[in-house]
């Protein structure tokens, strides 16, 4: 609509779950869960009744890119009308309420679209006004609530923030080893013990020479000390690489 | 300092991590960052050289009642001055850069904060501003980085929404158990397979009577159909106690 296309490389993770806002109030705040939904994967959005009107530029400078997610979002009277393609609805509920529904978290609603998804069904999840939340009647034309697992000291949750966990969850959810994958390294490896063994020759050799290490006595403390020192949390190549470097370098120095 | 402190139940899960913002731009980001640390039980916020100094009035309005976050926030010149009491830092770095650290994802830098604060130790993280995120002097003053798993497609991610992503984990990684408890009920628990056979005794009981199951050759395959449509799902005590007043309710008007 607006602005340059940021968004043009927006990739959804498909079958993807319908964003359905309903009575949202603010134009920047769908603005700024389309960007919300841009970083999840999420590309489908619907609005019920909101306030405002649409469209609603405001919604456009606050997407951050994410236009196409704008330009394709539809607008329904009623939710019962936004979901009415739909095979599954979950709907995002903080508050305990007198309500017989399965209640999951963000969490496990995300691992459940990926499950309904891939049995080719359509799904949906809908996120409430800003202040009052969801209605009863609304609530009534979803199967399951989610429920976020956060401080239930301070309740207030954005509506861009609470489409963010939905869609954070959502993304990491299309690869169950993703989660688990805590820790990655950047670029490159861990070094091997070989490649530690050949630096501390390299250093030990040096610290002989420099006369570092002449004290016979005290040499295998000293030796062993700096073993543990470069042993004690992972090392990568490349710094073993810069320390060959370092060490050189100062040994250099020191000769005549 | 302004409003009314809506946040006065703001728990903290100490001991929590400092959230540091390095360099931000917007006043509204900070109050946002604020409000999304309330939700995720963190507490300690501290600022690096704010652009538009500090305190700002914009940020309090901004906070939805996390006042006493913003109050207690310290501001620093420097990310150095602003670590040095710390024992472990973290660095949120969207971009793959040729840096050698270990890399984490958000979940996994969540269970990494809580066991190095559960030995004593206190932790940070860094958040860059707004547009370019943290630079490599920055980056510097950091153990580790987390990179969120989030669309490669969109990285446009808002300050307060990477704030709340790390918040998320943080308050879901005090309690590993949580994380799995995908499916709660609401308030209400499901039927035992007591209750719904004393249901099912007064649906075909009532069934019985009005006549409804009086082709002994079809009775049996009908009573079992019923009973696979009241099986196929968990259905609550709540439920039943609905459906035995519907049934009562139906027979009645039937009866002369």
């Amino acid at each position: 609509m607006t602005g340059r296309d940021r968004g043009a490389d927006l990739q959804a993770i498909e079958p993807s779950p319908v964003v359905i806002l309903v009575r949202p109030q603010l134009a920047e705040n769908i603005g700024a869960v389309a960007r919300a939904m841009g970083n999840g994967g999420l590309f489908h959005l619907r609005l019920v009744a909101p306030r405002d009107g649409w469209p609603e530029q405001k919604a456009w400078r606050m997407a951050s890119g994410a236009h196409r997610i704008l330009d394709a979002a539809t607008v329904h009277e009623t939710v019962a009308d936004a979901v009415q393609d739909l095979h599954r609805v979950f709907a995002t509920c903080p508050r305990a309420r007198h309500i017989i529904k399965p209640v999951l978290t963000a969490r496990g609603a995300a691992v459940e679209l990926h499950e309904i998804g891939a049995r080719g069904l359509k799904t949906g999840v809908l996120f409430g006004p800003e202040r009052a939340g969801l209605d009863n009647d609304d609530i009534a034309c979803a199967d399951s609530l989610i429920r976020y697992d956060l401080n239930p000291g301070f309740m207030s949750l954005n509506l861009a923030q609470a489409v963010m966990i939905l869609g954070y969850e959502w993304y990491i959810a299309r690869d169950p080893d993703a989660a688990a994958r805590g820790l990655q390294t950047n670029e490159t490896g861990i070094a091997t013990k070989f490649e530690l063994e050949q630096f501390m020759e390299h250093l030990i050799r040096l610290c002989d020479e420099s006369g570092f290490l002449k004290n016979e006595q005290k040499r295998p403390g000293m030796v062993r000390n700096l073993w543990h020192l470069f042993q004690r949390g992972e090392i990568t190549s490349q710094e073993l690489n810069t320390l060959h470097g370092v060490i050189a370098e100062l040994a250099r120095g020191r000769k005549p």
